[in-house]
């Protein structure tokens, strides 16, 4: 999407075709740093310190990794620890496990000496393909957030609630969630969001609103206790998450609290939406309870980053000095609270047949 | 309660006996600063500033508010003026109005020459009071506490979440919600706290930490987004949270968030209380829905304070630069997610007849 008048990717082959270029996303949304990596280790620090994120994009950068690590050394062995190395990173999103599978798949089968091309060609590919599955989730998505308007009879633009951020950011391009959004408004329909700021890491805060302000969504950010009130106010049409990973019955992982809207949701009749690429669904596990929940580091709860009056990012001390926090980076909604699962195929109900009828040929 | 040594309560009368002293809560809990009120308008800017919060302490600082102005000024149109300005502060905890209708019952029918040290009496009774009904609700609820421990077969301590701050700061002593948890770790019974840290304004970082840390009752702060997680995997025994106002139906009006919470209770089975000394009814309504939800600046959401590695605190922006941010204070929780509500005279369920088996005298 645009940043001004420039179109940016998330990740891309930089002008050396040798090196990869991020957008360094732990320094939005105050500067915009373009970072470069050019290694395997490069590419894991990255993910593991979140200058990339969102479940895609993890798995985009996964796949560059590969690629990166090929450049150096294609042996067998190398593949062997790339594979290691990059799953090490992050336990929660499977498309980080889904992209290195394929790198591993294609790649084991050949002759050392092409190993090198071939990764390059996968990671083009994943990236290429996520793009073109997140332009058919907002079309997918687009179509629903229609139906809702035409149904309805709103005296105001009509209001969606987004938890983390599952935008162009967290993708390649257009996003998950976030993609029926920007189709939505880009049709000329009258939309307003409400952004959940999104503790720890305000993800919302500082990737959603600056994408929404970037691209010209009417939106305002709101606290993550906020989404309850708004709801049983009226004041919200539709929730459209993200996720890290689905089961194979339609429990959505996604970012923590993601749980506590879809029960406001539900308590207030209003849709839950997830939004979805199929390389998101883990098919081995169906329930979601078993997926393996990251704990990070208590700084990312005691202290935050910000900028000050001066311009100059500075990170300070929320808590009482020397006390105790944990930090849990997701939870999991089952799929009785889910409405819908919106993938680059269609709609589905979040439960096994559901899946199974949208993508027969993953489902055993 | 105690800082270190020595005894505070959150509001008292200064040693020249004639200025009232408050801790100023804006801030805790990187600097321990009493500030001094010495007129009508220092009280009412406390309030507003949020130099005080808290609905019993509210109710507190506008009864020496009163006393403040009666000092200065006792003719019947001060009484009305200082009524007027009282009111205006804060809109949605019912005990300023409370205080407030009180200070004036008891005032205005004495002559004039009387009304300095009647407005003094009825805040040092405010004051005693809400001490005494705290130490009572401590009493209750720690019963209550009790009876779980010695139904369940807890291998770890009990788990206790609260949200916000219903501590001793949030009260005059003891605090509301915190009271029966202070009763209870100072009885020998192991328990442990998830303080949610209660974005905006960070009550739960900031001050119900600083006060668990100061007496020594194990905790971890967590975002406002992980209790839905927690409650899920069994890590939560039961939940406790004060109030800004009742109905006298049993609808709680407390922090933005608390209906989250109570929500995902209710999925998982957890007990949900809501202690509260009974100035906090508002008999006067019946429907939760019908209380006037406080809208704050905005800049409470888009920006934060913390203290730095130096020590210096500082507030640096969240979002970008000119990002749009709605702040709503409060939410209502619906008597039908309470399992019970914890006063001076014991627990009753959330309803009309709970509270009016407690308080026949209010209840008609």
């Amino acid at each position: 999407m645009k940043i001004g008048d420039r179109h940016y990717r998330s990740i891309w082959l930089s002008e050396d075709d040798e090196t990869v270029e991020i957008i360094d996303q732990t320094r939005l949304p105050h500067e915009l740093v373009i970072a470069s990596l050019a290694s395997l280790e490069d590419a894991a620090v990255a993910i593991e310190t979140m200058q990339v994120r969102g479940a895609p994009l993890i798995g985009a950068t996964a796949a560059w990794g590969f690629a990166l690590a090929m450049a150096a050394d294609s042996a067998d062995e190398a593949v062997a620890t790339t594979r290691d190395r990059l799953i090490r990173t992050r336990p929660t999103a499977v498309n980080l496990r889904w992209a290195v599978d394929r790198c591993v798949a294609g790649l084991a089968r050949l002759p050392q000496g092409e190993r090198r091309d071939a990764a390059r060609s996968i990671a083009l590919a994943v990236c290429d393909e996520d793009v073109a599955i997140n332009a058919a989730i907002g079309e997918q998505g687009s179509r629903l957030l229609l139906d809702i308007v035409s149904r309805g009879s709103l005296d105001r633009p009509l209001s969606i609630l987004t938890h983390c951020n599952a935008g162009w950011l967290a993708t390649v391009d257009w996003g998950t969630a976030l993609a029926p959004i920007y189709r939505t408004h880009d049709a000329g329909i009258p939309i307003h969001v409400w952004v959940d700021e999104t503790r720890p890491r305000n993800q919302g805060a500082s990737l959603t609103s600056w994408e929404l302000m970037s691209h010209g969504v009417p939106h305002d950010v709101i606290v993550d206790n906020a989404g309850g009130h708004l709801m049983q106010h009226g004041l919200v049409d539709v929730v459209i998450t993200g996720t890290d990973r689905v089961s194979a019955a339609g429990d959505v992982c996604n970012k923590i609290g993601t749980y506590l809207k879809a029960l406001a949701a539900r308590d207030n009749g209003i849709p839950f939406y997830v939004a979805l690429p199929s390389p998101t669904i883990d098919w081995t596990v169906k329930d979601g309870r078993e997926i393996p929940i990251e704990e990070r580091a208590a700084e990312e709860v005691t202290h935050i980053t910000g900028c000050d009056d001066e311009g100059v990012t500075r990170r300070v001390r929320l808590t009482p000095e020397k006390a105790s926090a944990r930090n849990f980076a997701f939870d999991v909604t089952p799929s009785r609270l889910i409405t819908g699962l919106i993938t680059e195929r269609g709609v589905c109900p979040a439960s096994v047949s559901g899946l199974g009828a949208l993508f027969p040929e993953m489902a055993e």
